[in-house]
Formats: structure tokens, C-alpha cells, sequence
């Protein structure tokens, strides 16, 4: 049977199709820290939508599993291919078929990387929002089958914002274009958005027809505040959500998180305990935004400080671009994604403090705190996540969904939030998506396993 | 049969079941000037959840066909209720029971009219951005169901944009609660977004978590063009796109429709053959834009006039919104709706001309032109669409299908589209959609015969 499909396969696509131990070896994992059982039939490396069909066709015949995968950026465990499976991946179909600027669309194969679709916009005068903080690494199938968010998100929304039309292949080979080229469209039922997020078990995505803004004209104005803890930072974003000033970027660090990073960049030590925020506006007021913003935080006890410039303003966000690596010199990262309405971040970190006293751990974690969305960081020693971490994690959950969030803002369920699902959507919602998503995959081979256990 | 579910229905629903004759014949229609056949079984006025669900399980119970209801504002035939079926209107579950201005979300139930909401959240400092032109008159839940538009659209989004979560009666029955009240969220797939203009297909909506705006400050600048025909004003409307400035509203009216309305306002009449633009624009920079947009106008031939004030300003919209009653007093109006990029404008206006040409009709149209969506009105005498009218509507829908467009932009398919469907969609894609929608109704009751002629 094995020998048979990469037999199958190779007939059909050639050397596209790689069994390399290196390229077996890759395709188990992503950026989670988690790595699949066993070893994959092969990885398949498509050129074409013909490609990605003749795989499912074979797929199909045969029953077996395919996991598709863009640059493997995932952090949920989504794309991660196991023995018997076949890893597909679109990354090699990274073509810009079309800008249309004066239409505000551009239609894109899904594996070109999200940084270099803009770097290929910009000239347009135009840009795709979504910006995950992985944009320069990962795909924009990937953005869309894990409907990413990102650091812009509260201003300039999720990818489910930005998304007109997807092209999705079916189980079985066939190819549906879903969605609209047009502003406004209702024709049926919204299967794009259904797509979306849908982590590679509804079909394929090889394409997408992408809802584009104008460049934002004017400065960017980024400024810092330090509070004296993680709570205060808390209120003092809250304050700044409440106040109707909608800054572009707001993120916040807690105190052993940005000591981290301080510690990697070689920065001077911040403050013990300090917490931080760090916050960017745009547009043409976004000097008058600034100024608000800064008298909000320091009517909050904020140590404010504004960047002289553009340049100034960058390396400060730098400073919250680093903290991936500067976890990665902790040790082993489990980074949790859970999301709450703004106004409970204070009480979402009051119940972070809480499990970090519970189970004697530390969580550093930083937050988009325009948004909402949190990810704290459980740091261990080697490759397994220790029960410890599961159980506190499952509190976190818990808290999350008691403060009316969610067990995922960005990164979705893949393998590492399976067991909870339930626990958000309720059994019989549950139940139902399950049985959506075997109308597009009757025989259950398209990433079997992931979101739903089945 | 018929007795034994009016029984039940009032065993439970007591005098909230109505079958009075000016009820039943009033479910029978929506604002489509189109009728279902026969007479409904009965019109429940819901009054809480536990009513949808009390009339849901009967329907189950018994196999009868259940039509949701709101205002019965719609366009496409969607909540028309024929023999042996039932009205389940949530007219009068019209509650705000949440507004948070801080998270901007609001809670309500799906009866509270668009108008009267956003009359309520305004106190708050806040808005729910979609304006479909009936906002004085449609609710909420209909917004949803259809997936409205409306005049804002191209600036802040349409309904989809503007919805977190859904609570939704099943056709057993069950209530799920969809969706999520935090910015980002992406656990298991989006049933909200499926069932945002799914027409009661997939279940009844009995309450919504929706995505607030800021009230947007600044001055509101009004300003028209005329031209001296519709293509050079859709080619101007095109230039403001591409500009890349972005009017709140960009209104365009045929001289059919433009000539119409103002004999319906007394005004004087406009030159012959002339179209306009109505254009306006808000926010700090209201006033620099419509200079420019001014500007650009006059270099496409328009001769613009820009309001002195938002008095001036709300009396040349209202033009624009004396559309519908001035088509009235010209005859029976069939509205259609299609939608396509808006760099394709002009092009549809000349297929319009076209089918004018070929089938004899003069098609008043207005359209949105800032998102690409137009209102082309089919008038005639008496109750019944003459067949000529289907014939040029059918083509109209296939030269906006060959321009990249849609059938439906924000009114939905209901039971004045469904012959079409299959051509936008694809065998392939109207099969999944049907498949998709049993597994939330397997029985056929919800709306039956509605968007997929089952």
C-alpha cells in the first residue's frame, strides 16, 4: 500500500515528489515545539493546482491522508504530517496573478510569503493588513487556512477581513471557486469565510482573490510606557481602548518577557516588575493620536516615552519582535493564544498571576492588547510538555472562556487545543461542524485528526 | 394536519399564534412585490427564545415547514410564507441587552429595527455601521439573514463585517450560540459567517453580538456632479476609486431615475440625459477630500456642487433616498441587484444599455458605485413580471457574471434568484451548499424552497 501511493504519486508528478529523510523529517513538525508520529509517505512539493488535484485524486483512491502545508509556520500543529500521511505543499505556488489597484484586489497563488506579496504591492500604492508576527516566514495560505491576526488587527482586522474569493480543492480532486471578486456579494451561503480558519480539513487553498487597502498616508508615531506591573499596563490599555483613540498597534509585555528581551538585545535591565506598553498610531493624525494617547498612560502611571522618529519608533518595536527568540533562550516554548473582549485583560492577567502561584510556574507573557488577544509562554526543559504545563494550561482556558474569550485568537486548535474544543463550541455545535466538514470530506483523509479528534 | 399544528402551536404559544386573515395575508409577501402561493397555517409573533424553539420542535415534530420572519423588508421573496407553512416572526424580540462601548460590541435580539438600534447606541459614543437603505424600516436579524449592504459599505464594511456572534434555533429545536465576543477568534470553523445572509436556510437568528464603530468624528461634506450621461458618470466614479480617496458615500443615479425623483420632490428637472454623483465624505479630513474628490470630478466633466452645509448636504442625499418612491409612481418595480469590481462599472452600465436596446425597456438605475453594486429597476404594469423582464434580468445577470460580478450583492437570492444560482456558483460548489445547509436541517423544514430550489 505505501510502496503504491509514492508509486502513484511519482507517476504523476514526478521528482515534485521528495522522500528525502530530511524532507520526511521537516514535514512532522511546525513552529509548535510538537512534531507528528511516525514518519510521511512523502512530502509532495505542487507547481500547479493540477498538481494538488492529481495528488487528492490519488488520495482519494487510495484513502490516505493528506496534510497540506504552506511554510510550516504554524504554531498549533496544524500542518504537522505523521506515517502514513502525505504532506502537501503548495509553498512552490507563490505567483502574484494579478493587482488591481484601482479595484483594491490582488489574486495570489496561497504560497507566496505574506512579507513578500507586500514588498511587491507597496509600488502599487496598496497593502494586504494581515499582519501575523511570523509575516516574514509564513505563506498566505497559511494566513488564510489558520485565519491569522496579528499586531494591526484592531484598526486593520483579521485575514477573514480581507479575504474575497478562495479557490479550495476538494477531497476528491475537484476545484471550487468560492467567493467574489466584487465588494459586496451574498450569492449563497459564505463558504470563503467558512474556509478560513478552517486549518487544511475542509480542502486545499491553491488561490485567493485578496481584499487590499491603500497605503496609509502619513507618519507613524510609536511610543512606550512603563508601569509598575502587568496589572497597571492592563488598566492603563484598557483606559486607552475606552478613551475612542484607536491606536494601530498596542502591544504589551509583562515583566519577565521583557527582561528577556532586554537580556537578549543586550538592553539595560528594565525596572523590576515593570511592565510594558508599546504603541504605534498612523494616519494623517496619528501625531494628535500620539499625544492623547501618551496623556491616557501617564493619567494611568505610565513612565511614558515618545520615539524622535520613524527610525527610533522601530527599533522599539523591535523590542516585542524579539520576544520568540528571546523565549527560545529560556528554554522549550509552549505559546498559548487565548483571546478576551479588552475590557478583561486586567482580569485575564489577574488569572495568569493566579495559576502562576497555583502550579508554582512562570508565564511570561506579552499581549495584543488592542485587541485583546494574549499569548502567554509556558518555558520547559525538553521536547515533551510536561503535565504540569497541560494542567495550567487547561485552568488558562477555563479563565479565558469564563471572561467571555476564547480558546484561540489566531493560531487556531490543530492538535495542541483538541481537547478543549468541545468545552468552547458545546457538544452539539460541535457535532455539527464535524458533520460540515465531512460534506467536504466524506472519506475523512484531508488532515484527519487535527481540530475536530475524530 | 393542518388543525393539529395550529392546536399545538397554541397549546404552547397560546394568543402569540395568529391566523387572523390580515396576518396570514401579510406574511405572504415581503417588499419584493412578489407573493407566496397560498396561505400561510399560522403567523407566531416569538416574544423570547424558548417561543423560536417551542415552534421549532413542533415543526419538527409534525414536518412542517417554518419561513423566519423579520420586517418583511426584503427584496428577493426570502421570508414570503405559502400554504401549509408557518411565519415565525421575531418582530417583537427587539431587546438591547448589552451595550459595552468599551469592548464596542452590543448584544440585542434580531427584532430591534436598524434605525431604532443605532438611536439607542448613539448616547454610547457609538455605531453598527451597516446602513442598508431600508435601516428605518428592516431589523437587525434581517440585516444578518441577508447579509445587507447599504450606502456606507465601501468605507465601513457590510454585515459580515460587523458581526461577532450569532445565537441561532435550530430547525430540532436545539440553540447554539455561535461566534465569540472578543476581537479575534478563530476556534473550529465560522458558522457565524455561514449563517450571515444564509436567508433562514440553516436556523433562526434570535440574538446577535455586534461589532460596534466609534461615532466618527468631524463635519460630513456633501457634494453632486452632474454628467452629461451615465457612462461618464461611472467613469468618473471610477477615477474617485482610483484616486484613492474614500468617500463615505458615492451615490449614482441614472437620468431615468434622477429625473424621476425629482418630478416625485417638485424639484426642477435636471438636464436632459443627466446623471449624477452624490458624493460625501466625514472624518477630521472631510473637508481636504471632497476638494479633491471636487477636483477630480470636474476633470472627468462633471459639474459639481459642493453643499454649504450638513443641512444642504442630508436634502441632496435625500434625493438619492426618494429612489423607491419615485419608482413606485411609474409601476410595479422589480429591483435587481447586481454587483461587480468597480473598475467594471462603466462596462455594466453599457450592457445595461445594451439590454435596453434589445428588449425595449427603459431600466431606471442607481448604484452604489463606491463598492460596485447597482440597482437596476425593471418596471411594469400589474402584479405579475412579464417574461420579457425575466429574459432581460437573465441577461443582466450574465453580463455582470462575465465582468467578474455578482447576481446578488446585498438584497440575496430568496425565490427571485434561485434559477440563477447555479450559473455564479458551478454544479459542484450549488451541491455543497445544498448538502451543507441539510446537515442544519435535515428534514427540509427551514425555509424550504428558498436559495436552493430543493
Amino acid at each position: 500500500m505505501t510502496v503504491d501511493v509514492v508509486a502513484l504519486l511519482r507517476a504523476e508528478l514526478g521528482d515534485r515528489v521528495d522522500v528525502s529523510p530530511a524532507a520526511l523529517t521537516a514535514a512532522r513538525a511546525d513552529k509548535s515545539g510538537h512534531a507528528a508520529p511516525g514518519t510521511p509517505l512523502a512530502v509532495v512539493h505542487a507547481a500547479s493546482v493540477a498538481d494538488v488535484q492529481a495528488v487528492m485524486r490519488i488520495a482519494t483512491a487510495t484513502r490516505t491522508p493528506v496534510v497540506p502545508r504552506g511554510a510550516g509556520t504554524g504554531l498549533a500543529g496544524g500542518a504537522n504530517t505523521g506515517g502514513g500521511e502525505i504532506s502537501l505543499s503548495v509553498r512552490a505556488m507563490d505567483r502574484v496573478l494579478e493587482v488591481r489597484a484601482d479595484d483594491l484586489l490582488a489574486v495570489v497563488e496561497p504560497g507566496i510569503l505574506n512579507a513578500d506579496l507586500n514588498a511587491l504591492l507597496e509600488p502599487h500604492g496598496v497593502w494586504w493588513a494581515p499582519d501575523p508576527a511570523s509575516r516574514a516566514i509564513s505563506t498566505v495560505g497559511g494566513n488564510i487556512a489558520t485565519g491569522a491576526g496579528g499586531l494591526l488587527c484592531a484598526k486593520y482586522g483579521v485575514v477573514r477581513d480581507a479575504v474575497l474569493g478562495v479557490d479550495l480543492v476538494l477531497a476528491d480532486g475537484r476545484l471550487l471557486h468560492l467567493g467574489h471578486r466584487s465588494v459586496k456579494g451574498v450569492t449563497g451561503l459564505d463558504l470563503t469565510s467558512l474556509v478560513i480558519g478552517s486549518e487544511g480539513i475542509l480542502g486545499v487553498v491553491v488561490g485567493a482573490t485578496l481584499k487590499l487597502r491603500r497605503l496609509v498616508a502619513g507618519e507613524r508615531v510609536t511610543l512606550t510606557a512603563l508601569f509598575d506591573g502587568v496589572r497597571s499596563a492592563a488598566v492603563a490599555s484598557a483606559a486607552v481602548t475606552a478613551s475612542g483613540i484607536q491606536p494601530a498597534v498596542m502591544e504589551l509585555m509583562d515583566a519577565t518577557s521583557l527582561a528577556a528581551v532586554h537580556r537578549l538585545l543586550s538592553l539595560a535591565a528594565p525596572p523590576e516588575g515593570a511592565a510594558q506598553l508599546t504603541i504605534q498610531t498612523d494616519g494623517p493624525a496619528a501625531a494628535d493620536e500620539a499625544r492623547a494617547i501618551a496623556g491616557v498612560l501617564r493619567g494611568a502611571g505610565g513612565r511614558v516615552a515618545v520615539a524622535a522618529d520613524e527610525v527610533e519608533g522601530e527599533s522599539l518595536l523591535a523590542v516585542r519582535r524579539a520576544l520568540h527568540p528571546a523565549m527560545e533562550t529560556l528554554g522549550t516554548t509552549l505559546i498559548e493564544d487565548v483571546s478576551v473582549p479588552r475590557s478583561a485583560l486586567p482580569a485575564m492577567f489577574d488569572a495568569i498571576a493566579g495559576i502562576e502561584r497555583r502550579y508554582g510556574l512562570v508565564i511570561p507573557t506579552v499581549a495584543h492588547a488592542g485587541d485583546g488577544n494574549l499569548h502567554p509562554n509556558f518555558v520547559f526543559e525538553g521536547s515533551e510538555v510536561p503535565e504540569v504545563v497541560w494542567s495550567a494550561a487547561e485552568d488558562l482556558f477555563r479563565a479565558a472562556l469564563d471572561l467571555g474569550g476564547t480558546l484561540t485568537g489566531e493560531h487556531g486548535i490543530g492538535v495542541l487545543k483538541r481537547r478543549w474544543l468541545a468545552d468552547e463550541l458545546g457538544d452539539d455545535q460541535w457535532r455539527l461542524q464535524r458533520d460540515i466538514a465531512r460534506v467536504f470530506d466524506p472519506l475523512g483523509i484531508l488532515n484527519p485528526g487535527k481540530v475536530f479528534e475524530l
